[in-house]
């Protein structure tokens, strides 16, 4: 690999892992995978997931939904609330392919029946705690409103929710907690008003041994994984699959801190808030390992502790800081792979190969 | 304007405004403005710079220098420490253009006496107090040993800093405080070993009146500034040169919330912490203000308070929350305009005009 600036390096491998471990879950559970392509933004690593044999995915917007279709996906929900705005892309899209969008309110429903001129399902946005968007389970008259307003071309689907409250998690008990509270808001709804329950977010998906209250799963932060996911308890380190490769530009020993060519526009501002080991709170936005020929070791060897626009700080042993040296190439295991992917204008597989991806234009 | 998705609007007006305000000080001051293009990314807003007379340019990686080498800059300085592992890159860029890069140790500079092949420039790096890159100024045996260095191919610039800890600061003291040990270290230095002073950070270059202790100014932010700048106190909301167009896809009354089409991915996760109306800390991710015909209005209407990675959640009174509907447009000043406009593929001018800018590949 000759790598000279900050390059996102994707073990194919675990990515694999990732998808074939999440794939028995969801035969166990009787539910069908439709994976969330918002983290890997990329066709080619469509076809990691197309080899296993799924043939449905998600994605955030409407321009992903695009670059998907144009890659041979024709099975898509947008698991973004409907964007009155975009209702003419959208009757485009929804001609050419099965697509489902999201309904979060009336006002959004009378929008779509009215202006978008293709069959297309329609998810109801359920909000199971995380107050970002979705009705409440208990609205059980809007509820029926919406589903009696679905007519041939607007045709109802079902309900669809994320647990994004999860992410604030830090152990298996809260994300239980919370994932009971939301089987049993929807399994109600179901059973009530029909329609198949789609259900997201990684650290449910990764840690609930039994999603077989839903139809369909949508987690997509899993085929890569990350340093958040890692701290909520989803995923061991080996499973990370990704970690970015950064040159070192300076040594710090007097303070214990190298400099690594990667910044905020590399890795992006996402941090978590840690303890260090005396104890204290440290900000982390990364951790960094070691790099080897084809991949990286999966020991921790120092927190990135500040980012700029380009440059990042890394906190280091006295010990493991005489290691490192100006020009050497390090890894950083990001906090938020989604965020750091979505940052790249391609990656690089630890074979060697560029793996290309959606970027923006 | 037909905007659909968030779209980065950029006031071409005030933009000249704050260049000619920048270069006034400049001329008043004495010093050379080398404007830092890692804020606009843009050959188009290059031009508006040279308009003014600008001639040479700072940039933050050798892909921005080639960059603008390739739409006409050809005299840029990287303020970013010499990567080993671009040298080649950086040998053939310096055969074409006046290329100026930085060397923060003695290594980098061995490393690069021998291994860049052209002609180029280097400044030495001086820590002013940010402690991220850059050497001692009481390191002098190690500053005269660089200097020593220099030789036909490879020219001493001068010193070069960056007062980066001035974004920590609220008021005008602080800054002046930063300043006045930056001005004292650095004069002292040039006094004893020659070369210019190349001085940057958009919050020292606003705000202190008499920069005429260095030979170059180096602001890039203040191009466009942004609401962290404004906290600071480096700009009006007035100057702010930049909004980002998002689209309202739920309203939710009942918390006094609206959903925008706007997240991680279009604003950066760059968040800065405020007191509220309560007097209570409050996370600010952009400030929400009411978009018009041909710009923004300047009146602070809400507070972005969290980011996912496309939804934005913004808080707005009960007053002004019922004016708002799904499908609406509204507008986000960013926190930092520098790392919002990495993440976009194109500007929009407020006349409607498409601004190109460098993309990731």
């Amino acid at each position: 690999m000759e790598i000279s600036t900050p390059t996102l390096l994707v073990d194919k491998e675990k990515c694999l892992q990732n998808i074939e471990k999440m794939l028995r879950k969801a035969h166990r559970s009787g539910a069908e995978l439709r994976p969330h392509y918002k983290t890997h933004f990329s066709a080619e690593i469509g076809k990691w997931f197309k080899s296993k044999g799924i043939t449905k995915c998600t994605v955030s917007s409407v321009s992903m939904a695009k670059y998907f279709a144009k890659n041979g996906w024709d099975d898509i929900t947008i698991a973004f609330p409907y964007n009155p705005l975009e209702a003419s892309e959208l009757s485009e899209l929804a001609s050419k392919i099965n697509l489902n969008i999201l309904i979060v309110s009336e006002e959004s429903l009378e929008h779509a029946l009215k202006n978008i001129k293709s069959s297309v399902g329609f998810f109801i946005k359920i909000d199971v705690g995380t107050r970002r968007t979705g009705i409440d389970p208990r609205n059980e008259r809007l509820i029926e409103k919406l589903i009696s307003k679905a007519d041939k071309k607007m045709l109802y689907r079902g309900f669809l929710a994320h647990a994004g409250h999860t992410y604030g998690c830090r152990d298996v008990e809260s994300v239980k907690w919370i994932f009971d509270g939301a089987v049993k808001a929807l399994t109600q709804l179901k059973e009530k008003f029909g329609g198949i329950i789609s259900y997201g977010d990684t650290p449910s998906c990764s840690l609930m041994e039994d999603l077989s209250f839903c139809d369909e799963m949508r987690p997509g932060n899993f085929i890569f994984y990350d340093w958040m996911q890692h701290n909520i308890g989803s995923c061991s380190i080996e499973e990370i699959a990704v970690c970015l490769a950064c040159p070192v530009v300076a040594v710090h020993e007097e303070r214990d801190e190298i400099i690594i060519y990667g910044g905020g526009v590399h890795l992006s501002k996402e941090m978590i808030v840690e303890k260090n080991l005396m104890g204290k709170d440290q900000n982390c936005f990364g951790k960094m390992v070691v790099l080897e020929k084809l991949g990286w070791q999966t020991k921790v060897k120092g927190n990135v502790v500040r980012l700029s626009q380009e440059h990042g700080v890394i906190k280091l042993s006295p010990e493991e800081i005489v290691r490192v040296k100006v020009g050497d190439l390090i890894g950083v295991i990001p906090v938020h792979s989604c965020l750091t992917a979505d940052l790249q204008g391609h990656y690089l597989s630890t074979k060697g190969d560029r793996i290309e991806k959606m970027t923006k234009h």
